[in-house]
């Protein structure tokens, strides 16, 4: 029987799993840099900087998972020698590497926009004339928030794009995507193979950052079973246990997979709340080989992230409905200092609720009711 | 501002404090005897049976309150001589005290079921003529689980009562009520005075400890304003800050009151998944001086206690839509080890997981669907 599961990571994903498997009767232990870290209020934190670290972390638990999903893959090896991983250690190597997550949507027969492998100048080359400008390039490993990429705009750009880039392994040449809105499916896996996702969450981004979630995404009846397909055949090929979000490009040509990630998500935090089992007590369930909970939703659902600087809690807490979850993070431009759920009854108090919400908030919130939720046909 | 609220106790209600604080920017520490507690997963305990303990657990925090409604008096007033404790200290005080209590709700015009205080023998005689037989005396401080109590079935009992009972200070001898069922009513009243209810709860006992709760109690529409305006009155008068729990008898004669709890309470933990906000929640929230949250229903909800024996975790979770909340304690006879909450979505499912449920856990549950939830109105 598990009793702790062991984390690598120690921040708010660690926390809010934490939180969740705490009533489950399951502790946590968490693998992070320092123990100043918010996972730090609801378990033992194994300072990964300190001599003999891994293999005090090891032993810390029964069974062990991530919410870091640059874990290094040798410590995944070290650990899997002696203890289980879920989500398996596969599952996390093509996660870090693009052109390995892409190979594998091809083999699934998972759309994804045109791109091509650039291991050299002349790759690079060809990879602009087959697919045509703009083209983004990026390193196929490391690397986020616009680090490790270059747009090519103009012919003339190639070299320099090569000689930024050429130096740090191989390359993936992307072409632009035409497509009207990003959504996310998350889903969980159980140790029996059992699969549950929850609705399909239409995400927008502020500078390259998650601002906000709706859930249900609007207008995605059609949209969610493709979506629930196409991460079942990730789950089901990768043998993968605890949960898993897969992000997706609605396009003229349907649904495209932009990436995934092998843990839970910034656009599933909704689910505390807005479903019956939250992404996080399902991925504790998994991990600690327990039944999954429902997916189902309760109401629909708008996330909004705090980032780099706390409103004043009261008022926040004023707002009616509001639920509010902070990570006890200290301030910093761009960083996600928590998040904030609303479970509006209709659209007239999403409206409200929405321009109180964008007046507390630090950054400019492009909340408007009309990208609202279908209230009345999902409530 | 208020970042950290100590509490007396270290139970299962604090530990459900703690995990509804945590989102809220808010810590906690308790003191509570060893720190081998519920509580102790979740902050720092201060362990009361050590030396300085009470001046270590006064630094320990900016404000105060308490889970444990036996909370000595002595330490509440050394606490507010350097700091606030929410509830009051006289709220506390009239919970300790059976005849304070029917005091206040004499004065508060709250019916209640005949009584009288008995300080001899001579009252004790008194009140037989007066009140008729039988009549249970209890003392007025201490005593729980039967203990502290003698029902007074013929005359020739009464010496026999005195001389168990007369020693324990004052005592109060209550007529027998006939019932047709227990309520309780939860409120809470934050710093500004503002009350807010949640549905009244059912209460269902199996050997003096509460089995469970059904959320709204059946057939009570006419009943919620009456005891919502009974608890309010209470927490006015008190100028109470928290969470207040008043348990109130339906009888013939209308709604008459057993007793109060200064304290969030068994009847309510239905709330942490069936209210938009929790009685724990709220109670951090008002403490901390926070806007209280909504304690609308946000569906029909059962709750049922784990007492003395674990069930198996995977079995209880293998019901569709049940929360476990399990709370870190050691088996033993008549003890609550956790609890399960289901929301069913209609009555055929109700019926279907009671069924279900009376089979996993270890003690008899006398759940049965025709005592259920009018979900056709409710949901």
């Amino acid at each position: 029987m598990v009793n702790t599961v062991g984390i690598f990571g120690g921040g708010q994903l660690g926390r809010m799993l934490a939180q969740a498997a705490l009533p489950l009767g399951l502790q946590c232990t968490f693998y992070e840099a320092g123990s100043d870290c918010p996972s730090a209020a609801l378990g033992r934190v194994i300072d990964n900087t300190q001599p003999e670290a891994l293999q005090a972390f090891i032993h810390s638990a029964d069974v062990f998972s991530l919410e870091f999903e640059n874990t290094p893959l040798a410590d995944a090896d070290a650990l899997t020698q002696h203890k289980t991983l879920y989500p398996p250690r596969q599952a996390l190597a093509i996660a870090q590497h693009r052109l390995s997550e892409k190979a594998l949507f091809d083999q699934l027969a998972i759309p994804v926009a045109p791109y091509s492998a650039v291991h050299s100048l002349n790759d690079l080359q060809r990879a602009v004339q087959e697919q045509g400008l703009p083209l983004v390039v990026k390193t196929a490993t490391g690397g986020y928030d616009g680090k490790g990429q270059f747009a090519i705009r103009e012919t003339a750009q190639i070299e320099q794009a090569w000689h930024e880039l050429g130096q740090a392994g191989p390359l993936i040449a992307e072409s632009f995507v035409r497509f009207s809105r990003e959504v996310s499916i998350i889903a969980v896996r159980g140790q029996d193979g059992e699969v549950r996702t929850w609705p399909l969450a239409e995400n927008h981004h502020h500078q390259g950052i998650l601002s906000h979630s709706i859930v249900p995404a609007p207008q995605s009846q059609d949209l969610q079973p493709i979506a629930t397909d196409y991460i079942t055949r990730l789950l089901n090929h990768l043998n993968y246990v605890g949960v898993l979000t897969l992000e997706l490009f609605v396009t003229e040509q349907g649904l495209l997979a932009n990436e995934m990630a092998p843990r839970v998500h910034n656009s599933g935090h909704w689910s505390i709340e807005g479903a019956v089992c939250s992404q996080f007590e399902n991925h504790m369930r998994a991990v600690a080989g327990l039944p999954l909970g429902s997916t189902e939703l309760v109401k629909p659902t708008v996330m909004v992230n705090i980032i780099g600087q706390h409103p004043n809690t009261a008022d926040i807490l004023a707002l009616d409905g509001a639920h509010l979850h902070l990570y006890g993070k200290t301030e910093r431009t761009g960083r996600k200092l928590g998040h904030i759920t609303l479970m509006p009854t209709d659209s007239s108090q999403l409206s409200h609720l929405c321009q109180q919400l964008a007046g507390l908030l630090p950054q400019p919130l492009a909340l408007t009711p009309d990208m609202a939720i279908p209230l009345a046909d999902n409530a």
